[in-house]
């Protein structure tokens, strides 16, 4: 995730900067001021099981800056399509997509994901991914409406249960949402999603170190899952008792090679 | 947990043997037949936070041998109140009760948990404790309705929903519930509670060994508790890579001492 702002015949606005997705070989455009993705957008792609395979449909719900869709590239051959209702966000994630080369396989909407079903017919989606505002509107008080970090972060546009709610009209049976969330929202989504006939079906907790609380949930629901059947994950660490990041965060963030 | 069949004065029925419960330095009659008592108990003792104090009331439900209240007897001077359907196992229990001289403290009722709020009044518990049959009554073909293992761990006298039915009524607000459980129930779990204002406000997952997927759940329960705010809580490991108890392990089973 070094800085590179040497790149040649990019168009980069004020406050970007152009970061390098490291084991997918890819550049992102990333902006202080409206948007950069934190390590949860690498463990929701290094979580989602994606197939090769190009006959799918795979949308990836609030994509900022478009880190899923690049990341899941990598994994697949299918066409991903990305929504985002923040235009300069959109804007952003299509010139990442343009400057990789990327035009026929990654398609990234201004939409409000409100209106998916306006965008894929129902029951025709194989996989969503999400990694949605966190935080309640009113977990923050006096809350621009207008901040674009904000947007991002709280609910201020849309709802988990929005989410839930066009997730089960636009997949098909089986298919598969994955989410990164924090822990203290863990039992309102299984709630939530058992009420839209999303099933969680595997679950994991990301901790920060040995013997610290979990502080992100990784979740797979499938539509129309039964109930049993769930399965928790090994944990996963991001950092070692020395603060470094731990094997597998390297992993997600660099690579095998490194 | 080894065993000691030569207490003297001790009425052990064929198939019985008394084991030690170390850390507490309490004794406890088991039999191969009908019940013996597994680490998950151990484990939720462990989990539920109880106070010292005396004047609180605690129910345990599903009491099998009375190992839960036993061991709860070392963490605090309240009354303990254990329900128990099969009347061999609550003997055993009241018997194991007796060899220790706690039937001032201890409790055991032969009694039904769904009929709970015949013997405690609405809003009147503070803790209730559970460690329940994990198995939905089909999960098993041709169960024997009355082998005593398969009542133990199959719902085949009451259900979950048994549980937070009565739990409801008669924990107090913001009494807590503790439970043990299987992962893959996980979500029914939050569900169910959830319908019976039953929030799970603490949550901690039991793996074998490092990197191998959760066996085991200790849940807290808060009756009429806020959605948000659970607390995942770090993991527990059972063993470590050489198939010894790991050091939390052998804590909750020979104590701080050993």
């Amino acid at each position: 995730m070094s800085a590179n702002q040497e790149k040649s015949g990019l168009d980069l606005h004020p406050h970007e900067r152009l970061d390098r997705l490291i084991p997918q070989k890819l550049d992102i455009i990333q902006s202080t001021e409206a948007f950069t993705f934190s390590i949860d957008a690498l463990l929701l792609a290094n979580f989602a099981k994606i197939r090769m395979k190009k006959r799918q449909v795979i949308v990836d719900f609030c994509s900022g800056n478009g880190v899923i869709p690049l990341l899941l590239s990598a994994k697949t051959e299918a066409p991903i399509q990305g929504l985002e209702i923040q235009a300069d966000l959109a804007d952003m994630a299509r010139r990442s997509v343009v400057h990789n080369h990327l035009q026929q396989q990654i398609k990234i909407l201004t939409a409000d994901i409100k209106d998916a079903k306006r965008y894929f017919s129902k029951d025709s989606v194989d996989v969503i991914t999400c990694n949605p505002p966190y935080f309640k509107r009113y977990d923050e008080s006096r809350l621009n409406p207008n901040d674009r970090k904000a947007i991002a972060r709280h609910e201020i546009l849309m709802t988990q249960e929005d989410i839930f709610k066009q997730a089960k009209y636009i997949l098909r049976g089986k298919g598969k949402l994955y989410m990164v969330h924090r822990p203290e929202r863990l039992s309102e989504l299984i709630v939530l999603g058992h009420r839209y006939q999303l099933t969680l079906k595997r679950l994991q907790f990301v901790y920060p170190k040995f013997g610290q609380p979990a502080k992100t949930i990784l979740l797979e629901f499938m539509k129309n899952g039964q109930e049993k059947g769930l399965v928790i994950q090994p944990p996963f660490y991001t950092q070692t008792e020395s603060d470094d990041y731990s094997e597998e965060a390297k992993k997600i963030i660099y690579g095998d090679e490194e």
